[in-house]
């Protein structure tokens, strides 16, 4: 996939690879060893989604601008600062794996690390004439650790309602795919409504792209997704699919999940799996995407008939086909 | 020493009333579970030394205005973020410590409570007229990062040099605090020399300030400095009396404290603490912290005569007296 969207967003590429540029430079130190420890941010390397959304949403309603690629760059960093922070184990984890997991130097490189990048998100984002992005960034960011700390508070609540669930996802995901299109259209010039159009797309967008991601956690092949899958029952974190199977599955099938969460196997995960594969809840969550993908669609009827627009619809189509 | 702090800071008052409260309002979020966490974050309560230097910086060029308790919450908020985020362990020290040190959830939960902290300060920064103050704080943070990485990728190096250590805790310490004065007197309209000066005297209290408290992590008593001492060593962090000591001492005292840095032993911190106290080192450390102090008070000749500057000549006094 990453060679089609690649061919799809042609219409971008010199912006794009100017990302790539600038990111890089930002995150160069005046220090050599600074920055021999920053490389292994390159191990995180998303892929780009976000910076796509401010720059295609800017060209669907307007010119870009050097700002485009400013904050491109910037959501991007922000994005890294969050896998990476993700990527910190708590001692639970620790003393189950060992010190495997994390390659680098431990919990407290990942930490620094992740605090490298989002100061210097934020000082890329101030560099810009006006404090408009960098009050949206922030207070994206807000909402983002919002959703994480629901989300963590929320861990190992087998009795998590949907209502929750997509509250935590929204504003964890969500949040910052809508804000990339807000500005990516604001910069450009869009006129509010087709401001507040991309911004509703990208929140759609985001949360369906999330849903995905949790479907592929327990249904995906760890080769075809590109990670290791399972984490989130590893994690405690419940899914739409578990959800809607604690809702709706026979009796005794919830009982044996509801078991399942709270043991300890090693195959946990892949037990959970099997049960709730043939079961409607996978389809039933893969539903609720297809609906938020085509609330994301919609979203775009008003747009002129561009190329970017056009990204922008396939973007969306993709989201509920395959991982991303 | 809070309450002759508190009585020397009676012309800040008022501001430092309003910090508190500008503190607690933007931390608060619309999602109770959210708040029961960072709830948390009053146990890093720092001692306001940040918020000072700003409002004191302000009001001994000229006049205190809304802008000062907004750089002031902010300059808080940072500081209290890389408390947080220092608290967050490492493998090696967790399988020492077992799950007892980290009381919350873990250290998933401090990385996000520390990232909380941050986009918070960044979004009440952005709420300022100017960019100035985001472009600065970020640009401050940017070297804070830089210097934790640098001491990370320093640590168990017994060679470290005087000058790189120097350079660490520039970067990861006082940078902050010529930042707080700076800003305090720049939005204040103090003229280029006196914003110079006072940054002068930012930086070298915050050297003097890191230094003093290397030094108390190995002689202080920890009843009197209020937190778990010989950290330094259990992390592997060389400071200044150890780096002059294995410059200085004689052979096998050099070699005793080499063998001992690289002990696994229960009672290493101890041992080091007996080791070094009786030589010349800590008071080399001493001095070095001393001769800073009278350059940040030096820095301080040129300004008006005014309550606000005999009080950040008091303060700088008092970081080589007693642990603050």
């Amino acid at each position: 996939m990453n060679a089609t969207l690649a061919a799809l967003t042609e219409c971008i590429a010199p912006q794009m690879a100017a990302v790539e540029r600038l990111f890089h430079e930002e995150l160069t130190s005046d220090l050599a060893p600074v920055n021999t420890l920053i490389k292994h941010v390159s191990r995180f390397r998303g892929k780009m989604l976000r910076p796509m959304l401010v720059l295609l949403s800017g060209q669907a309603v307007g010119k870009l601008t050097d700002a485009h690629v400013t904050l491109a760059t910037v959501v991007e960093m922000v994005h890294m600062a969050t896998l990476v922070h993700d990527d910190v184990l708590d001692e639970a984890e620790l003393r189950r794996k060992g010190a495997t997991i994390n390659h680098l130097r431990g919990n407290e490189a990942a930490v620094l690390l992740g605090d490298y990048l989002i100061s210097h998100s934020y000082h890329l984002c101030s560099s810009l004439d006006s404090q408009l992005a960098s009050r949206t960034i922030a207070r994206t960011t807000n909402r983002v650790c919002e959703g994480e700390l629901l989300q963590i508070d929320n861990r190992n609540k087998i009795d998590l309602s949907e209502e929750t669930y997509l509250e935590i996802i929204t504003r964890k995901t969500a949040s910052l795919c809508a804000t990339c299109c807000q500005l990516g259209a604001t910069f450009a010039g869009g006129s509010p409504e087709q401001v507040a159009n991309l911004e509703r797309y990208g929140l759609s967008l985001g949360i369906a792209f999330q849903i995905q991601d949790d479907i592929l956690d327990i249904v995906g092949d760890a080769g075809m997704v590109g990670k290791t899958l399972g984490i989130d029952v590893e994690k405690g974190k419940m899914t739409l699919p578990m959800i809607h199977f604690l809702r709706t599955a026979p009796a005794e099938h919830r009982a044996l999940l509801r078991s399942l969460l709270a043991s300890r196997d090693v195959d946990k995960a892949e037990r959970i799996r099997n049960l709730i594969v043939p079961s409607q809840s996978i389809e039933y969550a893969q539903d609720r995407a297809r609906q938020l993908v085509d609330r994301a669609r919609t979203a775009l009827a008003d747009l002129p008939d561009t190329e970017a627009r056009r990204v922008l619809d396939t973007m969306a189509e993709f989201v509920v086909v395959r991982p991303m």
